[in-house]
């Protein structure tokens, strides 16, 4: 807070100022309002209020710059190891990330990239090879998307004391804008035989996986644009591959090549990695799409709740398409009832959804769970179990549950579901 | 760029494996490509370029952290005076503007709130004059919207060395959430002869402004958030009015009381300010609606375009509604065409537009006109001169031309339109 007041803005003259403002409030007295929010307002009416406010009116304030800045008294962060870092999807609102806030999943860092000297190649089984620079990509029609990337080893789970953001926090929203990846295999003329691709990064890990060549011509992109802006380093500067609604890992970052094949190239990241236990003791491979999940992000550990009116939020998404409905649970899943949905629904898109509810401070446990337009829903952690044998892995999207203490305390139900 | 090559990663070992992972391409030879996009390509194939690459591969990146940067080759800016700086449109792309680069129009530059002491006051032609906290509003229920907010003072022009920046960069679009303002009249109650509210901000200036108590009921909000996280403090923090459609002023920042009354207050920002000469030696006032505009923001001065194919880019918005239309014209207003327009299209909100077209090397001006569902058509500057008797003033839309010179530079044409 700026301590200097200007001169034609003292305290005084501001006070008259007000005054005059306020008009007839000037004197209503103090009341107790008993609302339909409950105990929301309990407070002093408009004169007394103003009186005790610090009042910033006083201080001319910080003149316009070329960036802009946080609130000094808002300081998100994500939860970095040395392998990722997590979305705080608790402290957000809406359906969008913040660039700076966007999940991290590297594999041996963040290169640090010259645009003027990257290249995506893009050859094999096409009839002109050809290579693009930044420049290149730019030139071509271009598309912009909102779609979720969720990293498929996206669960934690089997205690109380964590946070969404450490259950759930490798799913992020940003818009996206690049070249259809349809668009560059036209250009290259991709052959008849060619049913797979190498995409393939420039890290240290020279990340690479196979994708089908089916998933190229439907909605695959080549992206170098995130909310408006050129991609952050940290999600595949100066460009990544998109592949809406798969599993991250697929979404190379800081691409490279592209290389066009008839079979897989059984890559480190899809047979060491990247694979998950199912029935019968086999193991899947190429498990591409995201299943469809959902979490409530407000009440949540470690929040602390009062009876009374709550707006239960939190996010739901599918690989395979929109998010139809959004069930809630306040009763530890013996009713549900529709959420609303926050419009516009997108396709393969993190959906906000929001349940108004009255909690009578008897201990309970809230839950959500998404269905897709497939018809696929969300399963219970017992189930998933009951299928994979494990209570984690990758492709891990259980039913979160919240338990509701009496005291007001919310912590993780880490057994959740019926 | 680091310099430390790891020891099981070095360029020799590094060379084998992607000589063994080209495959089959790795004998292939230099081509010229001709393509549909002409002479986007004519490089080397493959190996050479890989050879070519400043490789990065060989140095382990940065670990994952708290908090995300742009690339150092990225240096997007606002353009900043004493009262403004304005988003730099022709470096962004899609329909997001990145919150640290939206425009700023402050009277007295950006208080610096503390949260906890902040408070908005709702009072006047009430039944229960009220205060809320943040954590108030936050309570109730609450929504989310993407919708641009425009400064009405948003035109500059007369000078062929201007870019989109310069011209219309007071316009910027946001996720904002919070809660409708109809919800905190419902809970104060409203008294039916109550037609204005006084909108009060908490800076220097002491903003006010007169709305009509219809716009507070039909999608007025009161917003603690934008594009994910709290909303930044030069866009009002801890929460400010949102007006979606109408003159940036009329939202008004670091908002602190509204006042309910049967008429308007007659501010200083609605007398000596925000009115605007028409037909008729009339000055209008209260002339809330953004109307439609659109500029094209690529091929734009500084830009130097080379003959070919140009995806001509730009945005659209319009405080009536959605736009239905975007023409674009290549040869100086002679013939239009529809440009294609990015879904989802949202009401009141920045639209991004498209057009591909085959520059043959002549002069010629390039320009976009926007349509809204209101059937309203964006003027020329030429109509806005006869009716307003000025070149420029609040709410001044005009079509903008640019003039590509046989050079390839492209300039503003200052006297745009037919």
């Amino acid at each position: 807070m700026k301590s200097t007041p200007s001169t034609d803005n003292t305290p005084g003259s501001n006070k008259i100022k007000r005054r005059t403002l306020l008009g007839g409030a000037a004197t209503a007295a103090v009341v107790l309002v008993q609302t339909a929010f409950g105990k929301m307002v309990q407070r002093a009416v408009p004169e007394a209020a103003l009186k005790s406010l610090i009042d910033p009116t006083h201080t001319p304030g910080t003149p316009p710059g070329k960036v802009g800045t946080r609130s000094p008294f808002e300081k998100p962060v994500k939860k970095a190891s040395d392998i990722s870092s997590r979305t705080p999807l608790q402290d957000l609102y809406g359906m969008l990330t913040p660039s700076d806030l966007h999940f991290e999943r590297n594999h041996a860092g963040v290169p640090e990239i010259d645009p003027s000297q990257h290249k995506l190649v893009l050859h094999g089984m096409v009839n002109k090879p050809m290579v693009f620079t930044l420049a290149d990509l730019k030139r071509f029609p271009s598309v912009s998307r909102i779609c979720f990337i969720e990293c498929s080893g996206n669960y934690r789970g089997g205690r109380e004391d964590l946070s969404p953001q450490e259950i759930a926090g490798l799913t992020s929203q940003s818009e996206w804008t690049g070249v259809m990846l349809a668009t560059l295999f036209r250009e290259v003329g991709v052959k008849s035989g060619a049913t797979w691709f190498l995409a393939e990064g420039s890290d240290a890990a020279v990340m690479t996986r196979s994708v089908p060549v089916a998933k190229g011509w439907e909605d695959a992109m080549v992206v170098y644009a995130q909310n408006g802006e050129a991609i952050r380093p940290e999600q595949g500067y100066p460009f990544r591959l998109l592949l809406p609604g798969w599993e991250g890992n697929t979404s190379v970052k800081w691409l490279r090549r592209i290389e066009l094949s008839d079979q897989p190239f059984m890559t480190r990241e899809e047979t060491s990695k990247y694979t998950e236990p199912v029935a019968g003791g086999k193991i899947r491979q190429f498990s591409f799409v995201m299943d469809a999940r959902s979490i409530i992000t407000f009440p949540a550990y470690p929040v602390h709740v009062e009876r009374g009116w709550i707006e239960i939020r939190g996010l739901a998404w599918s690989g395979r398409g929109k998010i139809v409905t959004v069930e809630v649970s306040t009763d530890g899943g013996k009713h549900w009832q529709a959420a609303k949905l926050q419009e516009p629904v997108l396709d393969k898109a993190h959906t906000y959804f929001r349940y108004l509810w009255q909690w009578n401070g008897e201990e309970t446990v809230i839950m959500s769970r998404a269905v897709d337009e497939t018809g696929y829903t969300q399963p219970f952690l017992r189930q998933l179990k009951e299928v994979r044998g494990t209570a984690g892995g990758y492709h891990f999207n259980p039913v979160t549950g919240w338990h509701i203490r009496r005291d007001g305390d919310v912590v993780l139900q880490p057994d959740s579901g019926t």
